[in-house]
């Protein structure tokens, strides 16, 4: 019995991946940026063993057997095959690389949170294999096979500031994570994931993203020309650690990613009345501020992520007031007990009664081998 | 005592008028489309006076005396001046280019409606005016002083399907109104507007549409692009009588100006999630039909306008069911009483919660000369 245990963090993208040009692969038509969120909130954690007693591959996804899916299937396949050459060519390597799999992987946060899961889960999966089979591949390496799982998952293959490069081969190579800034470079980065209540999403990210590749008029303006500019800028305000641009091109990136959804056809919508609540709460803590101190951004869904910089939490958590004092799941620090003005503003009522949970965290590092092992149940 | 008194109509865009290039003269960044709607159910009525008996110039909106805004004083202050030529030409004609004026006006809707008064305000106000000035303009050249008090109040100066060219030359004399179809040709065509239970909207269409020009990182693609292509189709839609290709150009080109609303900076949301309850209802029925038997259209605000073909308002009606049925203040005829399918969709409830008037209506004509006039309350 052969076995190797790795946690992988929940990356959130502030310069967004919207759109394939590879389907299979998992090719992008642009490159994103991704801020890495602490594991001790959200990570999932992967066990896997390879034995000749196994009969079959199984998979087991916070205690139930899951079937293995096609991507799963593939990165397997590139997986096995990467060990078959180090067998190939060491002779005294141990043949592992056709021994049956049993994967375990558990999150630390539930499902039902609407966070992208399939990133942390697909970056375990591909860092505790490698590790099973002694894999000499750096982690952007790996990133090519945990992109192949889901698209942005290469970018938890790092910590701290990670740019998924779109790369430009058709065999996807180069189509890779690579790390900005490790966790240390801007340790005071904190995220405030607000949970909003909501039924599930109408069009998957897979095939939303697809409907605006082929109908949206805006979109090749966006992939071709606008964030190419924004990759660029972004990347620069991450390394001079300046909040106010990296905030500002983060909420214009969600907004446009949201934006060329919507110009698609049927329209795709992400985001709903709540989410334009958190929306007009932060424009309007940024104008008393005369300058950004919290940026939003939303994935393919409802729920806010805000970015800020520790020094002004106490102000942010006081903005947002009641919105934020009434959750469940998750213990929030410091927070704020009366809204910053004295007339609440209508989008706190709209935010209290619409977000569900609160999660504190803040910027974390890459995936960890660990020493302690998961059972199956 | 010379008076004069004309109605002029509503008109809902079908191709979107969203940026000043010069916002002084209303000059537009894009040339639009719209359809007038009839006026017996939506339009404004303009009793104009001269006299020498008066000793300013008054107006009265809905029997309330109100303070002339910079755009009406720019708007009479040209139509004196093209009098005032006349009576330099012909010194027969009565002098009444420089006698104050008494503007009394009313809109057969209520203003809460949040349908856009302005242009058919405008729109009577010049056409009575030009009547009481007797002035030899056609409407397409009055069409370009309605412009200067509301853009869109010079697509209100022609019924049926009207273009808004939007001009090159600096003077915005070209920048005008012109008909594409007349009343007759497509007389099968209604509107149902869904007027929407919504708070006042944040930002006003003036400085939202500048916002947009000078933010928005997708607005040059759609009005040098995107925009003059689906002019030419969308004319030739109407031309043809294409309703599926009238439809899809419709909905696309208003979830395209949504788009760049939510690319600006500051994000502009006029849609709420009602509206796209109504996006959802009418791309679910088109579905069932293998084809667009009814376009949404939204303007600066929540409210839907839903264009189809007279033959398929049953159809239309009874997909919308409980959300149109539980209608007040105007009569909505032949409503349908059960939606098509046994079980409600999510949309059903939220349009009707959401909805809290119906106006069933059809295509109408241009401004009209009255007899009878309005006296001042």
């Amino acid at each position: 019995m052969f076995e190797a245990t790795a946690s992988a963090p929940v990356n959130i993208a502030t310069l967004k991946y919207w759109g394939k040009r590879d389907v299979n692969l998992n090719l992008p038509t642009n490159s994103s940026i991704s801020v890495t969120l602490a594991q001790d909130d959200l990570r999932a954690t992967t066990t896997a063993r390879a034995s000749s007693e196994f009969a079959k591959d199984e998979l087991y996804l916070n205690d139930t057997l899951e079937p293995l899916g096609k991507r799963t299937l593939q990165v397997l396949a590139e997986l096995r095959a990467l060990r078959a050459e180090i067998e190939q060519k060491d002779p005294s390597a141990p043949k592992i690389a056709d021994l049956k799999l049993q994967i375990v992987s558990v999150n630390n946060f539930p499902t039902a949170a609407g966070l992208a899961s399939s990133a942390a889960g697909f970056a375990a999966l591909v860092k505790s294999i490698s590790l099973l089979y002694k894999l000499p591949h750096n982690d952007s390496e790996l990133s090519v096979l945990a992109r192949q799982g889901s698209g942005s998952a290469c970018r938890s293959m790092f910590g701290g500031y990670v740019a998924w490069e779109m790369g430009s081969e058709t065999n996807g190579l180069d189509s890779r994570a690579v790390q900005i800034a490790d966790v240390n470079h801007w340790p005071n980065m904190k995220a405030l994931i607000l949970v909003v209540c909501a039924e599930k999403k109408d069009v998957s990210s897979t095939s939303g993203m697809q409907i605006t590749v082929e109908t949206s008029g805006l979109f090749t303006e966006r992939v071709n020309t606008l964030v190419p500019e924004l990759f660029v800028k972004m990347k620069k305000a991450i390394l001079d650690r300046d909040f106010g641009s990296f905030a500002k091109y983060t909420m214009v990136d969600s907004n446009q990613f949201h934006a060329v959804c919507l110009d698609s056809y049927p329209p795709i919508f992400y985001m709903n009345d709540v989410s334009k609540s958190a929306v007009r709460a932060i424009h309007e803590l940024n104008d008393q501020y005369k300058e950004p101190i919290a940026a939003y951004t939303f994935d393919a869904g409802p729920n806010c992520v805000v970015y800020y910089l520790e020094e002004n939490e106490e102000a942010v958590l006081s903005h947002l007031g009641q919105a934020v004092s009434n959750v469940n799941g998750f213990p929030v620090e410091k927070m704020g007990s009366t809204p910053a003005s004295t007339s609440t503003p209508k989008w706190a009522d709209v935010l209290k009664t619409g977000i569900e949970r609160v999660i504190s965290t803040r910027v974390g590092p890459g995936p960890q081998p660990l020493t302690t092992s998961l059972s199956k149940k």
